[in-house]
């Protein structure tokens, strides 16, 4: 697994990483404890279409209202030509880094989801090393009042299968996307969702109008949810492809992310002024 | 306070108000009493702009997700030419029910919401029943594992002063609407949330705009999650009217609900299509 070619890791820059180091991100005041589940302050969403696959996350994290930092929720894993795997994460950063550490290490060493037969196979490689850090962390943090908290997205496709999406729960069991459900959300889930119900249709959506989706979804969230924040990584896989060619950071200033912002805001103006106007009739009777 | 024209109650049906009887609202089985809050089965909405108020809320109200029923969340207290008020309750309904029979009791004896001398008084008057249903109620709530939860929404005007929008918490407290913060929100908040803050602005939106705006949030709110329902109840007022004219229930299989849900999806996915496409660089290198 010495191949150049073999890279797993996330498209962040050096200073993000070094930031990551310098700050200790779960040290949570008790007051947010007992409440705090943690993937509330994350957004990340994996869209599935008969075309292939848009994973995008946004990279706030935060410990408590006033420790809030930049950081990559979005990590990939690729053989090109065999296999390729995007992981977006939500939940303590420490427990998420833990999984990703374990699953690069295998992954270096040509275990894992190096070898992972099917992408049942790699979803249930990620739930065993989740399990793995529930062993090694959960009981000190739950006897502190914290809960084990990481969810993991994983979309990708293994030779020989069609692409696939799956969310990982904290508990390590696997759910799959379908064709009837083909988006999976992680964290603050709620605020982004409706557009996507509206939009997402397995057979017909696009690739790029999923990723216009997942972008509108995510900024949605973004401006109801201080916790989930720019920029924001962004993948588009094409069914069969087996590599990642297609992959961006959205900073805050971005001229395209800034573009979609305000012709969206005016789209749906636009749209609300067309529905047609409410008609009362006379004022209906008080039955008491 | 025998005048005729002095009204208030909900514009209920007498079978709706028989179903209302005849179900015990408040029995949870115990696995939900320990996270259920209530107001998250639920979805009202009270939007404040320069030329009024829109109140809008849904009618489904459950006890457990086997035991799901019809029953009005708005209510209005009227004096034509003097005072209107208009309330959105959401959390137990059995609570509501109390704090409201509370209000009413003392609205026809001329006292309460008919003698308060501004909305802020009104809502005072409103925090001290949920007070008062507290004091009853929440100690034996507490005691089976309950947590004490109504929230209500007060829009109107009283005579000399301007309308405006209040929110008045379980423990009494009054939150005010503002012209930064136009629209208050109860119940399962989060889905309806992003179409109001893209659009709702205090100088700008017209009453009408305003009502689809507030029909929208809720059918985006709907469709999210099932314990929100038709029928939606819907009032529009507008400034120093003094009485309610525009009021308005649509059942799901209303012309006008269904004629905006189509076009609004429609008009969605156009939105989506015209949006500029995602342009990506070459293959950014990967740092790791």
């Amino acid at each position: 697994m010495k191949d150049p070619l073999v890279v797993c890791g996330c498209d962040e820059t050096p200073q993000v990483r070094k930031l990551q180091q310098a700050v200790s991100w779960d040290v949570l005041s008790p007051p947010f404890s007992a409440t705090f589940s943690g993937g509330d302050m994350t957004y990340c969403v994996g869209i599935m279409t008969r075309q292939g696959l848009v994973m995008a996350s946004d990279s706030r994290t935060n410990a408590g209202y006033d420790d809030v930092n930049v950081c990559c929720k979005m990590h990939r894993f690729v053989q090109p030509g065999e296999r390729v795997f995007t992981l977006l994460c939500s939940g303590s950063l420490s427990l998420s880094q833990s999984v990703l550490t374990l699953l690069e290490r295998d992954f270096q060493q040509g275990k894992g989801l190096a070898l992972a037969p099917t992408m049942y196979d790699a979803a249930r490689v990620i739930g065993e090393q989740i399990r793995q850090v529930s062993t090694l962390d959960r009981p000190a943090l739950e006897r502190d009042g914290y809960r084990y908290n990481v969810h993991v997205i994983l979309g990708g496709q293994v030779r020989g299968e069609t692409h696939q999406l799956y969310l990982i729960y904290p508990q390590g069991n696997p759910l799959s996307a379908a064709e009837e459900s083909p988006y999976l959300q992680i964290g603050e889930c709620k605020y982004g969702r409706p557009i996507l119900d509206r939009g997402i249709r397995y057979n017909r959506t696009s690739l790029e109008e999923a990723a216009k989706y997942a972008l509108i979804s995510i900024d949605s969230t973004m401006r109801s949810n201080v916790t989930v924040g720019p920029p924001i990584d962004l993948i588009v896989y094409g069914a069969d492809e087996f590599q990642i060619t297609r992959s961006r950071r959205f900073a805050t200033d971005d001229p395209y992310w800034r573009a979609i912002q305000v012709q969206w805001e005016q789209s749906l103006r636009k749209a609300v002024q067309e529905l047609p106007t409410v008609k009362f009739g006379e004022a209906e009777p008080l039955t008491r």
